[in-house]
C-alpha cells in the first residue's frame, strides 16, 4: 500500500477502506507516513468529503493509536459531555459534579481555550492548587473513589489526534466535518464511557454557524458513537450569545459555584439541567427527561451536587474554601464599563468578538503556547432583545494590563448591535437528537 | 502574510494574488513554509483550480526562483521545442540539428525518462561518452559556437519547480493544468529563448488521455508564455500509439539518425517535419508553414542537419562515429518476438503499456533513482489499423535480463487489441494553435 495512492483515490472523490485508513493513521502516528502526504490527503477529505463508514473507521483507528481506557469493572454506566465549544461555556463545571451526585460515574477528559473559546482545563486551573494532569492511574483512582474526575488529555490517549489536529491546525483543514467528528469521538471514546451527551452549539459564537451544519455535525457524531457501541444523544443549542453572564476563567468558576447553589442566569442554568437530565437518562439514574430534570433540581436543592464539587477539588489538590470565599479566586485588578451609545434594542451580539475581547484581555489563547489570565474577562449586563439606553451597560471588561484594553473595549461595543425594532431572543434549545 | 490562510483562501475557491503566490514559492524555496502546508495548497489548487492570471504568476515567481538566462546578446532568434511526453518520442534528436542548422539558435534543456514515458536526456546518454550535465557557462558558449545544444536542468534554473515536483509526485498532484503548465513553461521560460513550440500529446500514451484536455493545457501554456513576452505556438499529435518504430534508448537514437538521413516511419518523419517547420517560422528562417516544411526537407538532404548533430556530439563529449556505425551504441543480447494470437486488425494499442513493458525492460525508470539499460527497449511492428494473423510479429522484445521478461512480453501482447473490424489510423497532427 503507498500513501500517494490512497491520496489519489480520495483525490477523486472515491471511498476508503478501512484498511487503507488504517494504513494513514498508523503510519503517521509512527512517522512512516509523511506529513505532507498526510495534510494533502486532509485538504482531499475537506474538499470531497467523507461516508459516515469512512469517519466511523477513522474514528476508530484514531482511537486505538492510543490508549483505551476500560473502566467496564465499575460495573456502572459512565457518561460524559462533550461540547463543540463557545464563548462562556462553563456547563462542566456544574454537570459533572450534579452526575456523579446521582452516582454516574463521570470520566471527563477536557480540552483547553484556544481562540475565541475557552476551555475547562483553564477554568478549573484558577482554582489555586486545581491539577489537572493527573495520570491515568491517578484519573481511575478518582473515579472509583468519588465517581467523577475532570483533567486534560494524556499523551496515552489517541495521539493520532494530536498529530492530526497539530496538521490540520496549520492547513486550513480544521473546519471539517468528519475530521471534527472524528477527532471529538476518538477521545471520548478512549474515555472508557458507557454514553457520551453531546452539546452542540449553533451561531455566531460557534464553529457551526448554522443549524443545519450543527445538525449535520451531530448526526455523524451520534453514528459514529453508536458504529462504536455508545449510547449517545446530542442537543443543539444556541450560541449567537454568550452563555451565562460571565466570560473568562475565574468569573466563570465563580458562576458555576453559584448554579451549583441553585443561583444564576436562567439560559445557564436550564441549559446544565438539560444536559444533566441527559446525561442522567443515559446513566440510568433516571428514567426518562421529566425525572432526569426533577434529579438535577433535587441534588442542587439538598447540597448533594455542591458537596461533590468540594470532593473534586480536594481529590485534584485545589483550595476547597474558594467554593464559598471567592475572594480566594483570582481576580482583575481593573473594571471598565462598555456602554451602549444609542436607544434601542439589542437586535444581535456578534459573541466571537466577545470570545476574541475576552481573548485580548488574557482569558483565552491566541496560541496553543500563549498564557492564560485567570482573574480577567467580561460580564455580560445586556443580552439579546433588551432595551437599552445611550449609557446602559452592555458589559464590564476585567483586565489586569492597559495594553490591548482599548482594542478589546473597541471590539465588545462593535459586538453588539442596537436597533429600533423589538426582538425576541432566540431559544436556547434547538432541537433534541437521540 | 501567513500561509495558512492563503491555503484556506483556495480551499474555498477564490482566486489568490500574485503577492500571495510569491510568498508561497518563495518561502517554499528558502525552507520557510513547510512542505505539508504547500503540499494542501497543491491539493487546494488541484481541486479548485486557478485562473491563468493566477498560474503566469506562479510561473513567473517558479521562473524568478533560480537563474533566467540571459542570450539576447546572441541577437539571433532562439527556438526550443517541448513535448509533454509519451512512448517513442525521439523528435527532439531530430528537430534541433535540423533547426540549428538553419541558423537559429537552439538552448534546449531536456528531462529524463520517469515511468512509462521516456527522456531526452537518456537517449543522448546511450551515446558513447555523451555529457549533458553542461554548466550554463558551456551551454552558452556551445551555443555561441554552434548554435545549439542539449543539456539537463542544472541546479539553478527555477529550483522552485524542483521542490515543488517532487512534492506533487507523492502527494497525487500531478495531473492539474496550472501546475503542470508552471512547471513546463517555468524551466522553458529560462532557457533565454525567444519562441516555444510545444508539441502537447493526446493519447493513451500521454498524460492528457482527451484532446479537449490537451487543448486546454495547450491553451493555457500559450497564454503562460505570451504572458511572459514569448512567442508561442502548439502542436496537439497523437499518442494513441508510440512514434516510429522503436522504443528504448540506443534504439530511439538509431531511428533518430536514420531519419537525420531522412529514412524512417512516416509518421516519426512528419512530426519532426511538423515540429521543425512551426520553429523555423518563430525563428525567421521561414516566412510560413509551407516554406518551413521544404527548408526541413533541404537541410536533410543537403546532409547539413546531419553534419549539425555530429557537432554537437563532438561538443558534448560524445563519440561521432557513432553517427555513421551504429555498432557503436550499445545493443541488448538478447530478442523475443511478441506475435498475435488471433487473426484481425489491430484496433488499439495500450501506449502507457507499451511504454510501461520498456521501463521493465530496464529502459525506463521506476523511480527517480532508477538506472537505465541504454541498449534494451523494443521494436514495434504493428500499427493501428494494420492486418494480422496469428504469428504476425507485433513487436520484438530486446533484453539483457529475463527477469522480468515474461512481465514485459505479457504486457506487450495485451496492450494489443486485435479485433474483426477495419479501422483506419488516428491522424497524427490534431490540431495547430497560433
Amino acid at each position: 500500500m503507498r500513501a500517494v495512492d490512497i491520496i489519489e483515490k480520495k483525490r477523486d472523490g472515491k471511498t476508503l477502506t478501512r484498511d487503507e485508513i488504517r494504513f494513514i493513521v498508523q503510519g503517521y502516528t509512527a512517522g512512516e507516513v509523511a506529513d505532507y502526504q498526510v495534510s494533502a490527503l486532509l485538504m482531499a477529505i475537506f474538499l470531497r468529503g467523507m461516508t459516515d463508514a469512512e469517519a466511523i473507521a477513522l474514528t476508530e483507528e484514531m482511537l486505538y493509536s492510543g490508549e483505551v481506557i476500560d473502566l467496564s469493572d465499575l460495573d456502572r454506566p459512565r457518561v460524559d459531555k462533550h461540547s463543540t465549544g463557545g464563548v462562556g461555556d462553563k456547563t462542566s463545571l456544574v454537570i459533572a459534579p450534579v452526575v456523579a451526585a446521582a452516582g454516574v460515574i463521570v470520566p471527563m477528559i477536557s480540552g483547553r481555550a484556544l481562540a475565541h473559546s475557552g476551555g475547562t482545563l483553564d477554568k478549573l486551573e484558577s482554582i489555586p492548587g486545581f491539577r489537572t494532569n493527573l495520570s491515568l492511574t491517578e484519573f481511575r483512582s478518582m473515579l472509583e473513589r468519588i465517581g467523577v474526575a475532570l483533567i486534560g488529555q494524556t499523551a496515552e490517549i489517541a495521539p493520532a489526534d494530536r498529530k492530526l489536529y497539530a496538521l490540520r491546525d496549520v492547513t486550513a483543514t480544521v473546519p471539517c466535518r468528519p475530521l471534527m467528528a472524528a477527532s471529538i469521538m476518538s477521545k471520548k471514546m478512549a474515555e472508557g464511557i458507557t454514553g457520551l451527551v453531546l452539546d452542540v452549539k449553533v451561531g455566531n459564537g460557534a464553529f457551526m454557524k448554522s443549524e443545519d451544519e450543527a445538525r449535520k455535525l451531530a448526526e455523524l457524531m451520534i453514528q459514529v458513537a453508536r458504529g462504536l457501541g455508545k449510547d449517545c444523544v446530542a442537543l443543539l443549542t444556541d450560541m449567537s450569545q454568550p452563555l451565562g453572564s460571565r466570560v473568562g476563567n475565574a468569573l466563570e468558576v465563580i458562576e458555576a459555584f453559584e448554579a451549583l447553589r441553585g443561583n444564576g442566569p436562567e439560559d445557564f442554568i436550564t441549559l446544565c439541567r438539560e444536559l444533566s437530565a441527559e446525561m442522567l437518562v443515559l446513566g440510568r439514574a433516571a428514567t426518562n427527561i421529566d425525572e432526569g430534570r426533577a434529579r438535577y433540581d433535587e441534588l442542587i436543592a439538598s447540597g448533594a451536587a455542591l458537596e461533590k464539587m468540594r470532593e473534586i477539588i480536594v481529590a485534584q489538590s485545589g483550595e476547597p474554601r474558594t467554593l464559598d470565599d471567592y475572594s480566594l479566586l483570582p481576580t482583575a485588578r481593573h473594571q471598565r464599563v462598555v456602554k451602549a451609545r444609542r436607544k434601542g434594542y439589542v437586535q444581535a451580539i456578534d459573541t466571537e468578538a466577545i470570545g476574541r475581547a475576552s481573548m485580548l484581555l488574557g482569558a483565552g489563547r491566541l496560541r496553543l503556547d500563549s498564557k492564560i489570565d485567570p482573574g480577567v474577562g467580561l460580564t455580560i449586563a445586556a443580552r439579546i432583545g433588551d432595551e437599552v439606553d445611550e449609557n446602559t451597560p452592555l458589559a464590564t471588561l476585567h483586565y489586569n494590563s492597559a495594553v490591548l484594553m482599548d482594542e478589546a473595549a473597541a471590539l465588545t461595543l462593535q459586538a453588539y448591535q442596537i436597533g429600533g425594532e423589538r426582538v425576541e431572543a432566540p431559544p436556547l434549545i434547538k432541537a433534541a437528537l437521540r
